[in-house]
């Protein structure tokens, strides 16, 4: 199932995808906690304007250096352990809506992500139970200020800006993370592209390091890491983050 | 005015502190949304198990190296630009509840720090301006994972361990943060000492540098640096952080 949450009509509403007839199935509150009790409402997918199909209580965790080629571009080797930092929930924006360039950058950059959607209160699992407490997967983008992640040492300004965390357009609950074209256009010029079968750590790997660490809650986002490709991004361009079997992503820049 | 939040009676409270009775007169709901509305009702600060003061709703800001003494203590500098990074909430817990040492480190240690907690929707807030967004201030422990942390490159894990954000006792709203002793005892032994009028950035700088980046939310924490003297805890250690005018945090060491 791909569930989505919309405003609709001034209202802020979660649904569930009619692929056949593009409409949404209304539900009667966030499935993240109340299940998929659906009522009687449909609305066209064209009518609603999406949100961010969530915005985590906690934690954005992101993985840096999780494609070989990626890593390899800055002149990096995958690292011996995962390479674990946070994003702020301020950060998480919508599709649709704009990435804002801070006037801090001269050099602001898209990352296409499989971002994982945690489902349930989760403390050290193994990663053979990771599937347990994942509600379902998304698609983000880990934007950065590369000229701040070079010069600050720590990330948390270089990928916390306002903004700079896209995600959606839904949530496929469905989906298989083993293999799955994941690309990013600016302008619709393919930028970035890769396959999650290029993972160097598994969904499991990462869900049993991040939960090794710090208590997991529902609707925290897990961030995968980045393929290779990384590039500019400018006032005016349009940014398409797309991963095979969830959707497509798409968010306008703008000078801030 | 002391805000505590506390347990009483199985009913999660928050309260003023009346110093003269050590009594708590309980309020209405939360005063960072709803105002400082009391109830006839008091109960003693003896009866009650005092729990953090806020769990923030989006961020944990912490700031490296802002005691120029701390900065050399590890070879360092005082950074040109404030060293910022994030502390997940899920790492906050209140006074008296136990530091759990992690099986992933060796070296866990103490950092007393003085903590802003925010109290409006914040962004681009001149450092002038800083009060009018600051709902209060109150103790914090930066618990971080030394070993990890020089390890790791990001500080994400090393100073995010579910645990490691002690915070309390309460909230002092009329406190002006210019000067006060900061210190921190393990066991009763006397670990850091410093002074606020040793702060290399001031309060309103530090709300300025954070909320150019990402909007602050009410009940975030700034984290605003440690004095010298930082130093292990090991299992059965009490660590006691102590801010002149502010109270004082205690927390017990545990192992995993």
């Amino acid at each position: 199932m791909k569930i989505a949450r919309f405003e609709h009509q001034g209202q802020l509403t979660f649904g569930i995808l009619d692929e056949e007839t593009r409409e949404f199935v209304k539900l009667a509150g966030d499935p993240l906690y109340l299940g998929f009790e659906t009522l009687e409402e449909r609305v066209a997918v064209d009518d609603v304007q999406l949100l961010a199909p969530v915005i985590p209580r906690s934690k954005v965790v992101a993985f840096g250096r999780n494609y070989a080629e990626h890593a390899r571009e800055f002149g990096n080797e995958v690292p011996d352990e995962p390479l674990m930092f946070l994003k702020p929930n301020t950060s998480v924006i919508g599709p649709g809506h704009p990435i804002t360039l801070p006037v801090q950058s001269e050099q602001v950059e898209h990352e296409v992500e499989l971002a994982v959607v945690i489902g349930s209160i989760a403390r050290n699992v193994p990663r053979e139970d990771a599937a347990q407490v994942i509600f379902g997967y998304t698609v983000s983008n880990d934007v950065t200020a590369r000229d701040l992640q070079r010069r600050d040492g720590q990330w948390s300004r270089a990928k916390g800006f306002d903004s700079f965390c896209p995600v959606g357009p839904w949530i496929e609950t469905e989906f298989t993370p083993t293999s799955g074209a994941v690309t990013c256009r600016v302008n619709g010029e393919l930028r970035q592209s890769g396959d999650l079968n290029q993972l160097e750590r598994s969904i499991g790997t990462l869900v049993e390091y991040a939960s090794s660490v710090f208590t997991l809650l529902p609707g925290d986002l897990l961030l995968t890491g980045t393929p290779a490709g990384v590039g500019p991004l400018r006032a005016g361009d349009v940014v398409t983050c797309e991963i095979e079997g969830i959707g497509v992503l798409e968010n306008p820049v703008v000078e801030r």
